[in-house]
C-alpha cells in the first residue's frame, strides 16, 4: 500500500473501514465482537505448561508518566492504615491491627486498555454516537465497562513487541517513553486490523502506532481511524520482556490471553495486569 | 469441632496453623504456592462453552462504601479531558480529539484481593516479618505485586455465594453491607482451609467471614489467624449472581478461574474484575 | 420590588445590571473593583480591640457534602509520613523524624470564595467570557487566582447570618444542607447589590440565596444574575456563630475583614478561613 | 556564638530553649501565644496606603516539587464541571450552568505554614506529646487547626527574603528547590528566636534554615529545635518579590501581616496565600 498519510487519507480510511451499525446500533465494544465462546473454548486448549505472564507494569511513582502528556501523572498510593500505627497500640481499640490503603492513578497512565469513547473523529466516537456525550461526568457510552467479560481469546488479540519499554528498564529511564516518539504500526495497518477481523491489537508502547507522526495534519493519525470508525480495541504499556523470551525459547507465538478490565463505569480505559498463559 | 471463639483460640489456631517458613524464609504469597502449573492445565480443560463471567462490581460512587470502616470511600472518576471539550474546539492545536480520566479509590472499597500484608497478629505479618515494614510508604513486605501472576486455577480458589450483595442490589441500597453484619465462615473454617490446602478464598461479603463477631475480644477473628498465620489469600465483595444462575442450571460448579490483581506496588490488595470461565 | 421570578425576569435584570466592560473588557474581578485603598486603610481603623474570629468551618470528613451537589465529596485528609513511623524508627535512615500529609478536596465543598467562572447565563461568563474557555484544564478565564489580594475591607463585605449552619451543628447532622433548601437572599436582592456597590456578599449557607428556588425555570435564578452579568463576588457556607455573640454583645456590627483565597490556577474558587477583626 | 552543630548541640539548645508547659501543659500553639490582641491592635496601624501584596505562589502543576522530598506531588485541579459541558446542553436538565472543580494537593507543596505536630525530636512532639498521636488518621494533637485565628500581627512575623525563588521563577526552573540546597538560617538563629519571642518565622525558600545541613548528623538541625523545643511556628514558600520591592521603594520594612491557614483538621500544616498590607 502507499498511502500519503493526511487528513485525506483519514477520512477515506474512516469511510472504507467504519464498522458503524456492523453489530447493531447500540453496540459499545467494537471489535470484540469479533471474539466468539468458541474462540475462548480453543484458546484454552493452547495451555499446555501452566505458565503464566504477568504483563502489566507496576503501579507506583517510577511509572512513565513525566508530564509530557495532557495532565497525566504516575500512581500516587497512599495509605489509611500502618503497621506502625499497629504496633504503636494505635488501633486496638478495635480489636484488629490492620492496613489500608488508597489509590489514585490516571486510568490510561501504565498498562491499559483504551475504551472506544476516547477517541473522536470529528464530532464523533464510534458507532455514531455524539461526542457531547462523554462530559465531565464520564463516558455515558462506550465506557470500558461494556468490556468487563471480554478480554480473553488467543490470535484474535494481537501482541506486539517493539522493544522499547525494555530500553527503558535497562536505562531506568522513561524519557519521552510516555507520550513521545516511539516504533509502532504505520497508518495503513488499519486496513490489515480490519481485513484480519483483530479484535484487540496491544504493544509496550503508549500508544501503539510509530511516532513521531507520519504526517503534520493529525497527532496519532492512525487513531483517528481504529477507534471512531472501526470501533477496535487496543492495549498499551504492556510488558512483553518474560513472555517474549519464553515465546523465543519454545518457539511457541500462541497462548490464552485474560486481560480483564476493572468495570470503571464511564471510564475512558482501565488499568489492567493482563495474563498471558502457555 | 466446638472452639470458644476468643483470644485463646486465636493464639491456639496461629500455632496450629502457622505457615511461616513452609514455603521459605522470603516468601511473599502463602497459600497461593499451593497451585501448581498442573493445577492451571488441569483448570483449563473446564473451558467448554467458552462463556465468561465478571465477577467485579462497577468502581463508580454508588459503591458499597457508606463511611462505616475506617476512613474508606467510593472511587472517585475524574475526566482530564471530554467530548464536549472536543466539540468546542479546545483541543484542535494539538490535533487530536479525545477524552481521558482519573481514578482514586480505595484498594479494598470494591472487589478485590486482601495481600498478606494487610493483618497482622501483635507485632507480625505473615511468615514472621514485623509489622513495622508496613508504614507510610505502602507494604515492604507482602505487597498485592508479589501474587501477579498467581490468581489463576480451579478448585484451589474457593467461591462462597451468601446472597448478601444481591439483595442488597436489588434493594438498590448498600446499608451495613460494607464494615456491618455479614453471613460468612465461622472462625473454625480456619482449620478446613489448612486441611483442605486452599489457595484463596473468596465471597460476596466485605469480610468473608460471620458478623457480628463471634467474641466480643476481636475484631473478625479469623482474619486474625488465616492470614498472618497461615498467609492465606482472600477475595472479597465478589459478584456472583449470574455465575450461580449458570452453575445452578448446568449444575457444573468449576470453572476456570482467572483474577489478576494490578501490581499495585506495596499494596494492601487490589481491586480486581475476575473472570470465571465455564 | 414585585418581580415573577423566571427566565423573563433574569433576562431583564442581566439586561440591566450587566457589568461587562464597566472596568475595561479584560476586567476579571467584577465587583471587587469597588474595594479602594482607602477602603481598606478606613477598615483597619475597626480593629479596635484585636480579637480575630475565624470563619472557616474544618476541613475533615465531617463536612457538610452529602452527596446532593453534583459530584461533590468531603476533604479527604491523607499521611505521607506519620509519627508512628518515626518512633518505629522508619525515617531514621533520613536523620529527621517528621510528619507529612495530602489533602483532596471539592473547591467549593467547605467554606469557600465562588469565582466569576463558575455560573453561566446562556454561553457565556461574565464580561461576555465564552464558557468554552472553562474546560476540563480549568477556567482560563475568571479563575480565582485574580482576586488574590483582593478579598480585604469592610462593609464592602456583606456577612449574612441566617443561622441555618449553627442548627446543624447543634443537630451533629448536615441532612440537606450542602445543596438542598434554605433561607437566603430572594432574586431582587441583585438589584440592592448592585444599587449599593457591594463588593462581596456572604453567609453561613452553601448557595446565598433562597431555597427552594422561586421558579421552576431556573435553579437558582439569583446566581444566574450576580455571577455572569454582575460580576459579584460570593462566599459562601461561612461560620459566623462567634462573631455574631460578639456583635451582639458589643452592638458592633462592622470590622476588618480579611479572607484571601489560595491562588488555584484556573480555580471556579478556594477554600478559605476568612478572618474578621474587631 | 560560635556552635558545632551536631547532636550533642541539638540536644544541648533542646534542653535550654524547651518551651513544654509555659503555656500550659495543653498547649497548641507555642510561639503564636506571643501575639497579643494589643499586637494586633498596632499592627492595624501600619496599614497606611492600603496597598495589599498576595505572598502566595500559585497552586497548580508548575510547583516546585521535582520528586525530592518525601512523596511530594504537585498540585491536581481537577473539574467536576465545565463550560464546555453547558455549551454543550449537558447541564440543562439541571436548569443551570457552572463549573466545578476539586483540589488534590500536599500540605506543604507550596506556600504554607508548618503546624507543631510537623517534626519530632526522638519520640516526642512540641509540648512533650507523644509522638505515635500523629498516626495515619492525622495530627490528633498540635493539628493547624489550632492556629485558625491566630496568624496576625506585625513584627512578630518575620519574614526573611532570601531570592532563591525569585531566580528560579525568573530561570522558570524549580530544579533543587523543594528539598535540595538553599540560603537560610544558621542553627544558632534557634537562639535569637527564643530571645526575640519570635511568633513565626517565614522566607521564600522550602526549609527556612541553611542547606546544605551544617552537620552530618541530622537533616534539618534547627528544624529539631525550632518545632519540638520551642514550639515556634514557621512560615514557607512565601513569595516576596513584589512586597520587598515596596519596601525598598519606601523604606518601610513593616506591615500588617495576615495568613489564615484553612482549617485543616490534624494537618501538618496549611496551604495559604498569606496578605501583608501596608
Amino acid at each position: 500500500m502507499d498511502i500519503k498519510v493526511g487528513r485525506q487519507a483519514i477520512a477515506e480510511a474512516t469511510e472504507k473501514l467504519k464498522n458503524w451499525g456492523r453489530w447493531g446500533k447500540d453496540d459499545q465494544i467494537g471489535t470484540l465482537n469479533h471474539v466468539k465462546p468458541e474462540d475462548v473454548v480453543k484458546a484454552a486448549g493452547l495451555i499446555r505448561r501452566g505458565k503464566v505472564f504477568a504483563l502489566g507494569i507496576p503501579l507506583d511513582s517510577n511509572g512513565p508518566q513525566t508530564g509530557l502528556f495532557g495532565g497525566r501523572f504516575n500512581p500516587i498510593h497512599q495509605m489509611l492504615a500502618t503497621g506502625t500505627d499497629a504496633i504503636a497500640g494505635r488501633q486496638d481499640w478495635n480489636k484488629i491491627r490492620y492496613a489500608d490503603d488508597t489509590l489514585n492513578l490516571c486510568v490510561q497512565g501504565a498498562t491499559h486498555w483504551d475504551a472506544l469513547g476516547h477517541i473522536f473523529y470529528e464530532d464523533k466516537a464510534y458507532n455514531g454516537y455524539d461526542a457531547k456525550l462523554i462530559d465531565a461526568k464520564g463516558l455515558n457510552v462506550l465506557g470500558i465497562e461494556h468490556s468487563k467479560n471480554k478480554m480473553i481469546g488467543r490470535g484474535d488479540f494481537v501482541i506486539i513487541r517493539t522493544g522499547q519499554m525494555e530500553r527503558c528498564l535497562e536505562e531506568k529511564k522513561w524519557g519521552g517513553y510516555a507520550g513521545g516518539d516511539a516504533p509502532g504500526v504505520k497508518f495503513e495497518n488499519c486496513y490489515w486490523c480490519q481485513d484480519k477481523e483483530i479484535a484487540a491489537i496491544c504493544t509496550d508502547t503508549w500508544g501503539v502506532e510509530v511516532r513521531p507522526n507520519e504526517t503534520t495534519e493529525a497527532n496519532q493519525p492512525w487513531h483517528w481511524v481504529v477507534i471512531p470508525a472501526m470501533g477496535l480495541c487496543m492495549g498499551e504499556i504492556f510488558y512483553l520482556k518474560e513472555l517474549a523470551e519464553d515465546c523465543a525459547a519454545d518457539k511457541i507465538y500462541e497462548f490464552f490471553f485474560c486481560g480483564p478490565p476493572l468495570i470503571i463505569s464511564g471510564g475512558t480505559g482501565s488499568p489492567i495486569n493482563p495474563q498471558a498463559i502457555k
